[in-house]
């Protein structure tokens, strides 16, 4: 597979982050010389927060991980993710692979079944050869290092053209607080859909309630505004992890929550940046919406609209098919306020071509790997940023031209 | 442009209506060698009723329309449309060259101003050429023909593969009461959304108000429910037109009612049969959901589904990505529940796949081009049908592959 052309140029150093060790191994799960099996341990009292896939549809782990989140966090937690099955939509079957799973790390490891938390991802309504997994944890317990995380963002890979990583360091009070994550997404899962898995670990102190709030809350503005294609996994997954190894609390502390904030948009851009075809990296701004609300459906039609994205595909600043998503989002606009900007260049003002666009302008902007779609609504204060990538025939060649 | 390969064989033959009158012209608004623009002239009294795009952003004729649709209905009635130019986001200048037209059709014809509707379908953002099709208003006057409606359906085509006719004969109390509608849609407009323009005209004797609940009604069941990439356009346009000359009132008859439901979803099926690179004639038929809403939300997030698209695209059986659009449709849902089928062949039910399963059967039902998508969702007497097509190359070639 050739790797996107939106990748970054080589995975990050990523620190070592006290009190959690990570493990890898081959399970065969259903590819062939990769590891696809990633096993972490947390410290005893480690804090676990997370968010989840809203679909109906959920998998069995997802389902699990949301019993599980917010209960006792007194012992060492484990997280298990395997790739090349999903375990989706595999009825009774899957729960209980779930449950032989979680229970089989509990064997294994002596951590409570409560604090053991599975993903897969992968191929979805085929029975997870869970026992290929099961043979694996000895050894995924006897190798646990510290060192493991960009292994085990490798092993969670599907079609994934690169692995994703991110981290900070934030001092405070003279004193470093880490945190490292990983991610995988939006490269395809043959023969199924794209899922979202992304694992995050800190050595802050910080209680589960005051950790999920940050998390939640700095999901809805970053992983929560990223669209490849308007699709939805089954199994989307966010984790995070605090050991608290580094004894300083973060609870309430801005600049702890501004790094997490910034190391989880910058996950969720390497996402987008690994879309399915994607050949362009997009941003889009909507200001002077009614109100946040609204700024959103504005932001999130247009991000979605296969016209606008195969327009920039196109390499065309066809602001036109812009106008037409601004109309169907339902969100309140005025077609005579409306302004429309690629960048710095104004395309369309008081209802009309601004004086000021240059057809050879736009079309040179739109040359660029980075495009940046800027809409003021010109009603209020309202405000969304979304992130997604062009729509490509290398989309459809990805997507359809195979058989399962 | 080659023909979608799901055209109908030959453009039907449509009776005259009596009381309607037409002719064509080239005026050169956009393209060369073609006619572009079309003038329908409605007898003396004639009822007319519409519906029209929802979207904030729309047109300045669609806003006219709107205006005028329920007014005075005791004289004659005009209908213009030119292909080749919207007149969309063209702020006042659009509205001034609306105001134009209507007024130069009214100086020629004679009708009164109020009863003037119009239409454009093209390019957007650019000025109409308003003087162009003005200065073919008197031949058009002059040329009307009651036999001119399969040139009206050629005349209002954009980048459409084939012209749109459907027709239908009520027999009431013994006499005949005819119906003959023509549309264009979803062929590119280039370099902008394609527009969907529908003309019914009918000798029937109805009064606006019982004319406009029954187009309205039956516009929810059909071209409501037809999707090829869930862009709307600023122009969505359905006119219909009733004469009264065959004297027999079909206020409340259900056989009219029904014949005219028909006509439309034949025309709206033309119209998804002309997406843009189309080779897949798809309906998703959506039951036992909670309420006729959700199964309507099932149906819409399956239809638009870009996944469920390219699976089609692609003659993959791939109900995982159907399982995929119900859960994030935002409807209620349970997944082992979930009954899908291909056809009659069943796929998936009790939260997996079916046992009943056969990839064969199901790979080879999916090479047909007209493919039925089955989804019951197994908790009350909702349901929901939609019409849409696959996502292709084609698609992106027509909507990518050039510079506006």
């Amino acid at each position: 597979m050739t790797i996107s052309p939106l990748a970054p140029a080589a995975f990050p150093d990523l620190p070592v982050i006290d009190g959690v060790t990570f493990a890898t191994a081959a399970a065969g799960v259903k590819y062939e010389g990769r590891t696809d099996v990633m096993l972490a341990v947390l410290a005893k009292g480690s804090s676990v927060a997370g968010v989840f896939t809203r679909s109906a549809t959920r998998s069995a782990c997802v389902l699990d991980c949301q019993d599980k989140i917010g209960g006792p966090s007194d012992g060492k937690a484990a997280i298990l993710v395997n790739s090349g099955n999903s375990n989706a939509f595999t009825g009774k079957n899957g729960t209980a692979a779930v449950n032989t799973l979680t229970s089989a790390v509990s064997t294994t490891t002596g951590i409570d079944e409560t604090r053991v938390f599975t993903s897969s991802t992968g191929v979805i309504g085929e029975p997870l050869p869970h026992d290929k997994i099961s043979a694996k944890l000895s050894e995924l317990n006897a190798m646990q290092s510290d060192a493991g995380i960009a292994d085990a963002a490798r092993a969670i890979m599907t079609t994934d053209t690169f692995p994703k990583g991110a981290s900070a360091t934030v001092m405070i009070d003279g004193s470093p607080v880490k945190i490292a994550g990983i991610a995988k997404g939006s490269g395809m899962i043959a023969p199924d859909m794209a899922t979202m898995l992304v694992y995050i670990f800190t050595d802050a102190v910080i209680a589960q309630p005051a950790l999920q709030s940050l998390v939640s809350a700095h999901n809805d503005a970053t992983f929560n505004c990223i669209t490849v294609d308007s699709d939805t996994s089954t199994s989307d997954t966010l984790l995070i992890g605090a050991t608290g190894a580094s004894h300083i609390d973060v609870t309430d502390n801005a600049d702890f929550s501004t790094a997490l904030h910034d190391l989880m948009k910058d996950l969720a851009h390497q996402v987008v940046r690994d879309g399915e075809g994607a050949t362009k990296f997009v941003t889009i701004n909507v200001t002077g919406a009614a109100d946040d609300q609204d700024a959103r459906l504005v932001a999130m039609a247009t991000a979605n609209s296969p016209l606008v994205k195969t327009a920039i595909a196109g390499e065309d600043p066809n602001w036109g098919r812009i106008v037409m998503a601004v109309g169907k989002s339902g969100a309140k606009a005025d077609r005579d306020l409306l302004r429309i900007s690629l960048g710095d260049l104004l395309l369309a003002e008081n209802g009309w071509r601004s004086p000021a666009y240059s057809e050879d302008a736009a079309s040179a902007y739109m040359q660029g790997a980075t495009i940046d779609i800027n809409v003021d609504l010109g009603l209020g204060a309202g405000s969304s940023t979304v992130w997604t990538c062009d729509l490509t025939h290398g989309y459809i060649t990805i997507n359809a031209d195979y058989r399962s």
